[in-house]
């Protein structure tokens, strides 16, 4: 059997030694995990960012992987640390709705709380959670330890931001990432628009510009044009070809973004 | 057997979940395969830096290695998706130059165009064909796939900033990378140089400047001096020491560069 | 038994194709070797915060591990290379007091300077020493070689910013790190602390600014507070709870702190 693969998301930056260390205490553990990043660059203490890049790329992986998250403004408060089952995989971190996509949107989910102290790090501190929780979780399930064994089972928070608004004036959502390209992610997924929209056309409202122009690949508008697409993660995108769409339009996280059906001349 | 080594160059950045469902995939289709990133960080869009990076490490690899490199700027248009076997190596990527280097100065190629679509992800997204065309290439060939298997032998583009050029009057290049510490390379060999100016001194003209001490070290020179040396990757390269010569001379890839025998008093 | 795990640390960036290089002569000599980074964003040339990302995160890895760390200011001129054995697990690096805390607060240590040519790459550049000298040395250590066959035993440096003083008037130390959440991390220890206020209140002087607050967790205080707290590598840290200390008091490495007891009212 191939060693287990875990997977590392955080915002804890690639400058510190905080993501060599729950590497350290995870091989200490399971000394053959194969270790592969996802991301240490999410925007600090923004769960909204790394729940889209958790759940936009965990089924990439072969099923079995266990994908430890932790964006953790909390840390050291009353937050729970959890381990969840779904999408024939594990997930291991704060439950902050991080997780949020990945309850909501597979085929079902089991949820517990990490509570049993011989499951984590000997001296549990109340600033590196990441370290002394999540990680020796994460390495125990590696191991071949079971959800069960690390506490009751619990139901994870799902936060509002995990979906669009539909109504009849149209679809009302929100940017929830803006990528290394300055493409800028919506949480209006390619269904919610084959439900709203259907053969009719559309145009998208974002910072007061309205776009038309739904094209297929990133260099099918003329260089510099602002367009929008649905992405590689199905999520509506709105970008620019060659260009920072996030800097033209001066976007950011938690702004908004609508669609509404294109009036015919 | 020692498990194949997969090395992984893209402009993805560091920040995005994409150079992680690359690895996913990889890690699907070829579960021991052992994946080392070159770099993520090339400007975006940006070629040439792209084929520098790739050019001036693979050989630090050991022969057998595959290397995965995805510059892409016209990702889902017409340009075509290759593999190359090249001093004692694989490369996978788009065929838009980025191996220029690999093709020009080896001591032999073969290439190959990917079109069989049985080595290609069950659905082949139109923006990332990092994750759907060429991590499967790259995985199946770790796995043991020979290139023919993927389709008819090519060409590959050979762009023309890969070389300089030598007249009379001097060698002509152009800037072809900033590294992290600001030093500026050139598209300028040792080998150039040699032929060149031999046992002649010369000075290089950069940015308006002209610069004739030619060091050995880093460290060779005064804090803060602009001065060019053969750099580690056998290039000409201007630096400042302990500084960043490409901001003190507001310079960028493209810019011009030449170098002039020196008139002897 | 498992392979050698090689933690590489280094100044070089995440851009260039540095780090690549030096793990590919790794894996051409040991090709099992386990790699794990710890940082390569280290401020460039900035031995002390290598050094402090070194000792706080070494520890968390199983013993016997490798520790690769490449802040070399001086590559190509006369510091030497080095070996040192020290807290059950080997070092290589430049000797620059790169290993001042390992050497200063382990439990013993043993140090040999690296001058077998036989145990470097085959052609030595005189710029880049972490591919051509220390690279192939943790390799060849991974593979098995003894410390003793890289050359004769020796001192390390220990640099003076590594300790804070003491002194009747106070602890006096100085910033040695800023970590990516601008937290700002001093070189006075729990364990100093302890030693010269134990049940007594104190204050922690900083900028200009003083602060009394010294809580338990990030999250223990409000939102934008300026507080003092002992972190995660055991060294009396500033932070701003959700916010950045850091670009608060505009602060940076070799800046002064200070600690002194509360005057009771």
């Amino acid at each position: 059997m191939n060693p287990k693969i875990i997977t590392l998301l955080s915002d804890f930056g690639i400058k510190d030694h905080y993501v060599a260390a729950m590497k350290g205490v995870i091989l200490g553990i399971s000394p053959e995990a194969r270790l592969i990043d996802i991301s240490h660059m999410a925007p600090p203490h923004d769960i909204r960012s790394g729940a889209y890049l958790l759940a936009s790329v965990c089924d990439d992986f072969p099923s079995g992987a266990i994908h430890l998250a932790v964006i953790d403004p909390g840390v050291g408060t009353a937050r729970r640390a959890i381990v969840i089952r779904a999408r024939n995989r594990l997930f291991v971190g704060p439950d902050n709705g991080l997780f949020s996509w990945i309850v909501k949107e597979g085929s079902g989910w089991e949820a517990w709380s990490i509570e049993n102290r011989k499951m984590m790090r000997g001296r549990v501190s109340s600033t590196f959670h990441g370290r002394d929780i999540f990680a020796p979780a994460a390495a125990y399930l590696a191991e071949g330890a079971s959800p069960e064994d690390f506490g009751p089972p619990c139901v994870p928070l799902i936060s509002e931001w995990s979906s669009a608004r539909a109504s009849e004036k149209g679809l009302f959502g929100e940017i929830i990432y803006i990528d290394h390209f300055g493409n800028i992610i919506t949480n209006i997924t390619a269904g919610d628009l084959e439900h709203y929209a259907q053969e009719h056309r559309f145009v998208v409202s974002v910072a007061k510009r309205e776009i038309d122009a739904i094209v297929r690949a990133y260099g099918d508008c003329e260089i510099g044009a602002l367009t929008a697409l649905i992405g590689s993660s199905d999520r509506l995108e709105i970008s620019v070809n060659q260009g920072n769409a996030a800097k033209l339009l001066d976007i950011r996280p938690g702004d908004q973004v609508s669609v509404h059906l294109r009036d015919l001349p």
